[in-house]
């Protein structure tokens, strides 16, 4: 079997681990009067892909800010996702700040202004709205069935909508354009007992499996304190390795595994 | 009256501007397993206290990435917050990159010694959980009412738990320690109307009030789009000349304006 007989259709493969940054562009995130909802989907998401998100950066509507930070991490990242600021009202300012910093013009994209004058009755597609359809020059549409309106993407750069349901359906969009590693999976198990009993055993587990990422995190539940110990890596075999050495060590402490997590209700 | 009857007793007033960061710390949150819930809690409590959230970064939990983006930030910034990674297990590197990137020691503190000593059960106090006494020498203590383990301030840098519940109790023993100027006020006037219908006369607005940042935002309520329409300052008088225009912009184009947020209910 060929090597391409292995490849989607739609996704290229990479051959080293791949890594993003997310930029949530918006004042109404930073002042705490919308929460985010869109990170953890778009981590999720993206790991499906074979893609590690490895930092995000909240940032305000201030064009210096966006267009240098930008220039920063489309640098130092592999693929750069972006949401927020890309309607039709005088603070949505991506669209021309990612045309800054790329060094191009902003130009309206003839396939975005034929979306759009199908999807807006007669008349109603205002110069506002047409902004909507400005894509710096070279870079493609990211699809939004959702409403019309466009993401896209130029260079290692993804341009989407901060609306939830529409960055969603964009997300999906970019999916031809990325090529993507391993996945990372994961296995946790978990235990009623506080993080520091078992602290001195797991980083010693951690030394033995320095191609996983041990991780443990506090809950409570029930009123009693629990811990969850979340194992990360792409070879889903060394965590069962290490699943089977951790149930041990927990019931060697005196108490009993559970597998996965226990939802929090702090 | 003098100034210092104005002046509260615990927090000192600064005469400009104060613009602070947060590092979110955890490899939890950047996978998606985890959704922050300490951002917007942070963004508005600082603004009460008169200080402006302007940056967030979500970075994962290694050792080089802390030191440098910290050493980044807190040159950049009046103020830098972090949550994440002080618990007492390997996982939980935040106070040994601090020290690193102030180049000093990490020593155990005294105070924090005999805080844990009193929580623990005689015999508890493990190696592992001793680890959470550990300051950046030159450094203060941050009380944790909620679980004892402090957090801690070295320069213009905060350190806090990840745990909701436990950074909410810990950002409010920061107080003393931070200088505000004025809180930012904001007003907000909705409609049933599709924000690129009001764009126009929106920016016209913005162009008047160079001292507001107005945002506009839309939202899904009753299966009915609308767009509430955000003014933020620091002059509340300002924040009402600009929403009687506003009012009136929105009865000029046929619609009604309601007072206030619409939760949204995508």
């Amino acid at each position: 079997m060929s090597d391409a007989a292995n490849t989607p259709a739609t996704a290229p493969q990479a051959d080293r681990p791949v890594r993003a940054c997310l930029l949530i562009i918006g004042n109404e995130i930073l002042s705490g009067r919308t929460q985010d909802a869109n990170l953890a989907h778009i981590a999720k998401r993206l790991n499906d892909w074979g893609i590690q998100l490895r930092e995000v950066r909240v940032i305000p509507d201030v064009e210096t800010t966006i267009v240098d930070t930008l220039n920063e991490v489309r640098a130092a990242f592999d693929y750069v996702f972006t949401t927020g600021g890309i309607g039709p009202t005088h603070d949505d300012i991506t669209a021309d700040c990612v045309a800054k910093a790329f060094g191009v013009p902003l130009d309206e994209h003839p396939e975005a202004i034929a979306l759009l004058s199908r999807y807006y009755p007669s008349g109603e597609l205002n110069a506002a709205r047409r902004r909507m359809a400005r894509v710096p020059r070279g870079g493609g549409l990211v699809p939004n069935p959702i409403s019309q309106a466009p993401g896209f993407y130029i260079g290692n750069v993804f341009v989407m909508a901060g609306v939830p349901s529409i960055m969603r359906a964009q997300l999906e969009g970019t999916r031809p354009h990325l090529a993507g590693y391993k996945p990372v999976v994961s296995g946790t198990v978990s235990a009623f007992m506080g993080e520091g009993r078992i602290a001195a055993e797991l980083e010693a587990l951690q030394g033995r499996y320095a191609d996983l990422d041990i991780g443990s995190y506090p809950f409570f539940k029930r009123g009693k304190l629990g811990t969850s110990l979340v194992m990360r890596g792409v070879d889903p075999a060394r965590i069962e390795e290490a699943a089977v050495e951790l149930r041990a060590i927990i019931k060697g402490l005196g108490e009993e595994p559970i597998e996965g997590e226990l939802a929090d209700e702090v």
